[in-house]
């Protein structure tokens, strides 16, 4: 048997027979590591609204060497990461450049917190007074998934815009996985946003969602269908998504699908099939079920 | 950019930007831990079920003591959480009352498990009857994501009813991060429940279901709508969600929304919108789609 | 209040109240334990993906030591895990020959590993082709929850064939709660297949999946009902579940039930309730709702 | 440079240089695990001083529950550790019989438990009584090297007395390594014994000490020769090291080398180098040092 | 043999066969946890010397943020194991004005560590300069066993001074495990102080050092007798051991016994017995060993 | 209270206080870690006496895989290590070049371990030959404190050799710790060498040691003094420890000082002072104390 074992071991170490599905070759770098983007989130989190994630006692007085503690391993934490992601999808190869161009990300990124802070304020607002079993603007941020979904998605969102490539989607799988909402990162969310609930929301990658949009669990935002090539592979960045204006509300499970406008202040019932543009203020409800 | 930096760490630690969301005055104390209420489910599955959570090898003869062990522990842990939860939400802060109140609800939610572990019993058996694919009664409670959450489901309701706040929404949060399903702690449910699969349903805080009720994945019973105060704030505690009568049985993805009743042994299709009464022994199908 | 909690403990230490819902007789032997198929499944995803899951940085030149070490930690788990599994479900309790037996599967199946890397090989490649969001082979294999998904069950599938009871459920449970995708291990699937963002997708036990499939979030692929025996219990192992030919597209949110066939290249719209065959090519849409 | 790292890897790999040093046939065993016998001794000073080792807060209406899952982990962590010791030792090879061996040598150990406690509670007092220094009871148990060194002592020998190999061995060297105190566990040592400070302290295979003997830092109790057979190795279980009677106390780096016989009473003043006889009462002091 | 085992559990658990020993009756309070003061000790170590012990990177212009987080940490830790310490030891068991007294104890000690750090780094300086070995402050710090037991001993002694019982013991034996030193905390040490290696030093209770002192490894500074109060009992606290001024040296293994002075500038050799005064400037030798 | 704080923090901060002690400019890098060092330490020992440290079971035919997993490791380890320590202690801050020394360093030392491996099992063999208590060749490896400090010592010098500075003397001392025997790095050991218990042993820099050697516990091979330079300071690197010729053997806390020679087959019995030569086969004993 101890024959046979060296054969598979040898068989297995051999990547060339899936060879053409990634390459090894030494210089292709490492991939941000996902224990690395977990203590990347604990942090912004802690940041973003401390005494609610991260040590939960907090006083005023040594608030700010917390801060400063925590901003700093989140600025070493960052520069390594987004150098990997960068170094990982690149082609050009120039460690220093990208060490350099990473480290002014880092920092940008960093400089946006406070008004990352403010965004998220509204959402939870926005939450809050949406729900008549909330029973505090703590309990918002402390135990609802939607909430903890669009951290990571406005987290994600603004590294992307900075240019980090990879990093932005694993982010927001982390909370994919965390609460059931799959937001990608490319997506463009105004303030006041809210998903209840959330299990199954997907929201496409060229989706516009509008301010004081509200979301119940099992809505998917997507594509319709693709443009394909010459080659059969599907055309990139083409926008597919719909466009959710200003004050939309739509229910469970509603699938919207196209790029297609849905209006301001539209509400779109659930569990419906919408592939076609509804007018500001439109009411779309399902048909009436046989009994 | 050393300079930048300290800026930046000052306007995070400067938390009057987004006051009014939260308070941080020295009085306020401190949330339950997560990282504790993890610990406590942990003790408690163990308690309701030696053998299939926890220890996996257990032995008669010295199972008392395991159990006297998990039990003082378990006590341990509620008192302190359930000062923390009642403190952090209330604004009366004798901590001496607060401290002899924790340890009484402590000690009457534990001298609830023996009932809670028989009604959990009905809960597997009524899986195991229901489903084809289960091979046996260990089955259901080691791999079923329906029964995790019920397990959670019960024990945050008896909190809640013993009036602990927060903690009770964040034990039925952590079920729903780990399998997908969101049962608010306020919800009535009887014995012999099943939910399969489970993925996406959502039962709401005034929802009252009756015994040998089945739900498939996807399922929400949900509130059609809420009144609104005179300064635009939901109503709360206003019952807006389903009464579910017993033997009812609700397929995947069907939305229950409003305060209706589903009446006994009524059946509801999947992928439905219901707004509306279902008479006793009903069955609502789906429309015949257009091909 | 110490007299009642002895009291408790002991209520709590006769497991005779809930008795016939499982034996606790000292010969039932220990269920596998979920923390070491946890490991159990690091070690594989590496196994299979050395570079994209474990170590990040791997060199071809000591590739082989690592795939070496894993492939024997492997082993020794998977002898004790298969024992306990055989051990804990089966009525022949004569040790020494279920000893035997779970190092024969264990090797069998460690053998089949070259092949399942190239079948999952196809998965990652049609993931990429029919996703115009995906930016490189890495993201799917680093962030698709489809892709993990996909990985445990075809790990499942292939240990349930080799006879192994319980522990090919709590594979496929894992991936479940991690990615909201719940394939169960019966389920026979075949080549490039993909489940995009996928929350919520349920495949029944019975379940037959062609080549070139793709399902969305939300799709259900189950029964529609089941046959009871004289006592009323539900008569295990009949085919209940669709058969989804190749080149079939199910979009988000459908809901196909019963022993039907979705014939070659069908489309089925989202939001759907299929309860019958749907014909080769067939595209089965939505009604119109009404506005 | 990988060719020659590969070269460096095989040297390593081939055992057969040091060959004769230790033979790895696959029939030897594992040795007992130095973390098993760490913890081991933890479970131990917990149950024989329950409140100052483990679990600082104990309550007396629960410590049986903690007794007893202590001692359950013990009795399991001393059958698994002594197979191995005897397993890697012996030459006979029969499982089974060792292993049943092996739980009657725990079993037996566990029941001398209460008169170890009782033993060890005469040197806790001689400690206090012997030292003006030692404020409490508790200081002594908490933080005397010596103590714990004894403690070690008095299991590792009486493990060796119901015939463990090896393991009284590493179980003193741990206390070595902690306190600088190295006590072979095959000498005999009676009640209220001291060690005071201790670093440095050897006290050989065959010493015999009374009772109420007190020994300062640095004390030697040693051999002074030993015997050799034909092939020139020493002979084994030859009584070498002296016999320390009643009441005896020895000072700082005193040296006592040889079956030598220290009289009851006796005193040894420090920095000495004795091996002869020191009779009944006696006292031997330092020369004066040249000024 | 289950029978038996429960006779030996119930041996264990009744705590009055050696109830004189320790009482557990409930008021006693909680001894200082060891692991605490470990990490006491780590944080201390930190706070005086940042960039030698605790994170190895630091940069000045953080390095604020650091020390504020270490110092409000070790404020925390202090408060509640100085509280135990007061609180187990003495008999008054009032626990506010204990919590009280903690706290500010806590903060007393904490006042006092820029002029800890200075004196410490005194003997970092003696000891390079007094060693050839030495090839750089750095390595005094990071490697030197003396200077790690000499931190330890001045924390132990303020705390002393600060009125902390029990504490203060276990911080010195914990460098007593670590490094084989045992300075006593009640011991008073001038600055400039060096022990050279180190192990099996021992320095007692009311030993006074001056200036400028240099020990190496085995020296004993301790008590030649103690009186003996009319029931036996030690007395305690009476000064019982040596005053040794500035600029003496000790060598190795010397032993000097009782309130004895060694005046300033003397040197005493190697593996002496000293119980006599040694006047300013004397050289105390060894005799001529017979060959 | 707080005003103070934050005055005792800037403090703590301001590390000008102590300067010249060490300084902080950001280009002086960051020591060795002693938690990789205890990582390099663990490799090390595996990679010596694979079976004996590390993991416990090996097996022939998979031995190969582990001992290149770990060279591995210990490969990357040490160049990082190495690199730290050449950037601490140089003022050549070319880091390339370093790095480059580094990799070059670790690698000339892991082409030695096979020579190390043999030298070491010299070692063994007279541990075991020299001592009637050792039961075998095993419980040398496993159990004797000499052996792992003779480890960490052929490991230290044989690094020194290669240039690396500090890290040499921070692996010793973690021996020092571990086993109370302090032996500088720079010492040059013969074969066949053996500490029996050890406590005490301080071996100096420049000692000499032949073959065939035996110290027992608390044995100094030191400097009677030093030459001091004009400005005061210790003049380094001068000769001034004793040469111990082959097969002498030293009895416990005998003090050997200065740069003297002990003939070849000497004995020096315990508790002695020598400072002058000792003739080939010469037998130094004690004077006969006074009773």
């Amino acid at each position: 048997m101890e024959k046979k074992f060296d054969k598979i071991i040898n068989e297995l170490s051999d990547l060339s027979s899936v060879g053409n599905l990634y390459d090894i070759d030494g210089t292709r770098g490492v991939y941000p590591s996902s224990e690395s983007l977990q203590e990347v989130m604990s942090l912004l989190r802690f940041l973003l609204f401390p005494g609610f994630y991260g040590k939960s006692t907090i006083e005023i007085s040594t608030l700010k060497f917390h801060i400063g503690v925590a901003a700093e391993q989140l600025f070493d934490l960052l520069k390594s990461q987004i150098f990997s992601a960068i170094h990982f999808c690149s082609t050009d190869k120039d460690k220093s450049s990208v060490k350099s161009l990473s480290e002014d990300i880092a920092y940008s990124f960093i400089a946006k917190l406070p008004s990352l802070r403010k965004i998220l304020s509204t959402d939870v607002e926005s939450a809050y007074y949406g729900d008549p079993a909330a029973k505090s603007f703590s309990e918002i941020i402390l135990c609802y998934p939607g909430f903890r979904a669009i951290i990571n998605y406005r987290v994600a969102h603004e590294l992307l815009k900075l240019g980090v490539p990879l990093m932005p989607r694993m982010i927001s799988e982390m909370a994919h996985s965390e609460t059931g909402i799959d937001i990608h990162p490319g997506a463009t969310i105004g303030s006041y946003f809210t998903i209840d609930h959330g299990t199954g929301v997907v929201i496409g990658e060229t989706t516009i969602i509008g301010n004081h949009v509200k979301l119940y669990q099992g809505v998917t935002l997507g594509a319709k269908s693709f443009e394909v090539d010459k080659d059969g592979n599907p055309v990139k960045n083409i926008a597919r998504h719909p466009i959710i204006e200003d004050n939309v509300v739509i229910y469970a499970n509603a699938t919207i699908l196209g790029r297609i406008v849905i209006g301001e202040g539209a509400v779109i019932g659930g569990n419906l099939w919408v592939t076609s543009d509804v007018e500001k203020g439109g009411k779309v409800l399902q048909f009436k079920p046989t009994r």
